[in-house]
């Protein structure tokens, strides 16, 4: 039998280790021959664009670059498969699965967010049903980590350490001039806290800062936060506030969007809304930065724990396969947080499909302004430990293909 | 005698390192007692408000804490000097050169950019004038490399580095979509363009990348950029252009500045005023990025080619100063690119004093938007090998005062 496998969704730093590890556990596998890699996510089943990892992937030296190249080498798709009811998506889950019959193709994998669950659940009833072999096994990895049932998500972990090694460097540039500041940094993450709350682990080494946190899940209000800053400024000289980007302005009493040099409204960042407001309301010296793409692909300071992990869920998922399971997606359990001990575990899929998950209300605190304790300790073990990167020429080299 | 070192303008990941080089080339050093630290710069000075610095760094470990914490450990100011003949000038002159005396300090090492040089080019003046034995030297650094004299700056090096690895990671991040986009990155460095030239580095290691390289020093044209991006996307799936924030918008036809919600003008950065061109004019899928202060902060990847000079520079500034020399300012000369081979010398201060360096135009190329192969040489030895970073709950660990 051969095996598939793509990539969908927002890159990581994380998402190629998991194709390692369906790759390197595929290769232990006697029953396994070929091993596919679909281009660009489902795409590459529908269009019949696939490549052959076996020579794609050839040394170990190759998995190891792999490993520590962000992004997905496979390319990704923003693809909704359609229901199954909707006018001629039966011709199209024919032809994936078609596509599948006529590379031998028995076990499909789709590292992915909510989207590609979506696509591993509607494939997996339509295989059953139509009553082909064929099993779709989910692996999960976004860097919200806003997936239910799983404790976190592969690459959640290496954004996590980014945006802290990140923050805890922004706090000392804060602090050189006598002139008191503000800065606000935005953290992303789309509708769920998680990555801009990670920023309390910086309490484990004596930070103070951030000195204040905004989530989605803690209802923005606008006067409110300009309270808190001033709140802040009388304690500290540099001023250290973190926002998600899924704070909603809007019902928090302010407008977002600029207009540009065309008159076009411009949908600026949550950040560069607050600078402008803390900038014309209290009068400071304020500045706002946006950590952008640099938090999902800075595989350059990738948490090891977050790279083993994917690695080991990418493995564990040909595994579940090979045991005929399929409608299931990877996830991990959290059995201690110190020692930090996790099982990897299959999941019905229509348990994380289309669904997501919040930072939990319980560890906002009462001023809804920071996060607490509990939560360090949930972060904390996420953003563990550092990969030895190969360099060349003072850079870290990234696994191309030839 | 009693020395005193202070630290002025923008931080970098370097500066500490100097400042680590002056300390313990002092504790070899039998003549020198107390080694002071200028709280703020020269402010400190003038404020009396000095801190002993064999108090504040007690360990070897302290020491090697230090290298590896970005921005500057005693403060910054912008402070520009004024001249003696100033009305006024002479007393402040007479005050620092009091707090000084009464603290016996006999030599003063600054360590800065462009004002600070001037700072120890007025005051070793001044002290030679009233027949004062203090000398004054000093300590360059600056992320903008914008220095005469010296072949280049402390805290060039790390800068060059991290935006070398940020830009190689956005690279594949853009990859992954089949969709076409084009993405521009804004580089700082104000008036010169060395921060941005330096992603041509990213040849060496078989990058395409970026395809499209804009400096203040190669007259922007917003017609010519557009007719750039439109040859590039003939040629690739997703193009990465790299601006410098000191292009010229308007003398290239642009007007720069957004509205915001309150109706007042907004600075936005070039990258943001070209991506909406971008969009408007080609109407493709296009995003700006600002690597913003990361690339001055992020000790987490700085240069240990940087680091260790940053560190040997300040000591010798400190052997300069115990020769007699003052007013000099330490400067690397380089002899060779490979093997890589640099010598510190002593430069008159005035050779340095309120001048810029502009990189190169002969290394631009005759298309404006590329620099060439000598470019490439020069940048290289730069940003070469890593610090092994002391980390702590998986964040690097930052000297702090106790």
């Amino acid at each position: 039998m051969n095996i598939a496998a793509a990539q969908s969704g927002g890159p990581t730093c994380a998402i190629n280790a998991s194709l390692v590890g369906v790759f390197s556990e595929a290769l232990k596998t006697p029953q396994i021959d070929a091993v596919f890699g679909s281009i660009n996510g489902i795409e590459g089943i529908i269009n019949d664009d696939l490549v052959d990892l076996k020579r794609m992937i050839r040394t170990n030296e190759d998995m190891e670059l792999l490993k520590q190249t962000p992004s997905t080498i496979l390319g990704s798709c923003r693809y909704k498969l359609p229901d199954i009811e909707t006018d001629g998506a039966e011709e199209l889950y024919q032809k994936i699965i078609a596509c599948l019959d006529r590379h031998r193709i028995e076990a499909f994998f789709y590292i992915g967010g909510n989207d590609s669950m979506d696509t591993v659940e509607k494939l997996s009833e339509y295989a059953l049903n139509i009553g082909s072999r064929i099993r779709f096994v989910g692996i999960p990895k976004t860097i919200d980590n806003d997936l239910p049932v799983t404790d976190h998500t592969p690459g959640f972990g290496s954004a996590a350490k980014y945006v802290n090694v990140t923050v805890q460097e922004i706090i000392r540039d804060s602090s050189v001039y006598s002139i008191d500041s503000v800065t606000i940094i935005e953290i992303m993450g789309r509708h769920a806290g998680w990555l801009a709350a990670s920023t309390c682990v910086l309490r484990t080494n004596d930070e103070t800062a951030p000195h204040l946190i905004y989530l989605p899940e803690s209802d923005f209000d606008a006067d409110r936060f300009l309270e808190d800053v001033r709140a802040e400024r009388a304690k500290h000289k540099a001023v250290i506030a973190v926002v998600s980007e899924g704070i909603e302005l809007e019902a928090g009493g302010m407008r977002s969007g600029m207009v540009d040099n065309f008159g076009h409204k411009y949908l600026s960042g949550v950040g560069n809304v607050l600078e402008n407001l803390v900038r014309e309301e209290i009068g400071c010296k304020v500045r706002s930065i946006e950590l952008n793409v640099m938090q999902r692909c800075s595989s350059h300071i990738c948490s090891a724990v977050d790279i083993s992990e994917a690695e080991r869920i990418g493995a564990a998922a040909v595994r579940a396969a090979m045991e005929g399971k399929t409608g299931v997606t990877m996830v991990f359990r959290r059995l201690s947080d110190k020692p930090y001990v996790v099982t990897i575990e299959p999941a019905d899929t229509s348990l994380l499909a289309n669904k997501e998950k919040l930072f939990p209300k319980e560890w906002i605190t009462a001023s809804k302004n920071q996060v607490s304790d509990e939560a360090v300790k949930y972060f904390l073990p996420l953003i563990m430990g550092e990969v030895n990167i190969a360099m060349k020429n003072g850079l870290p080299l990234h696994f191309k293909i030839r």
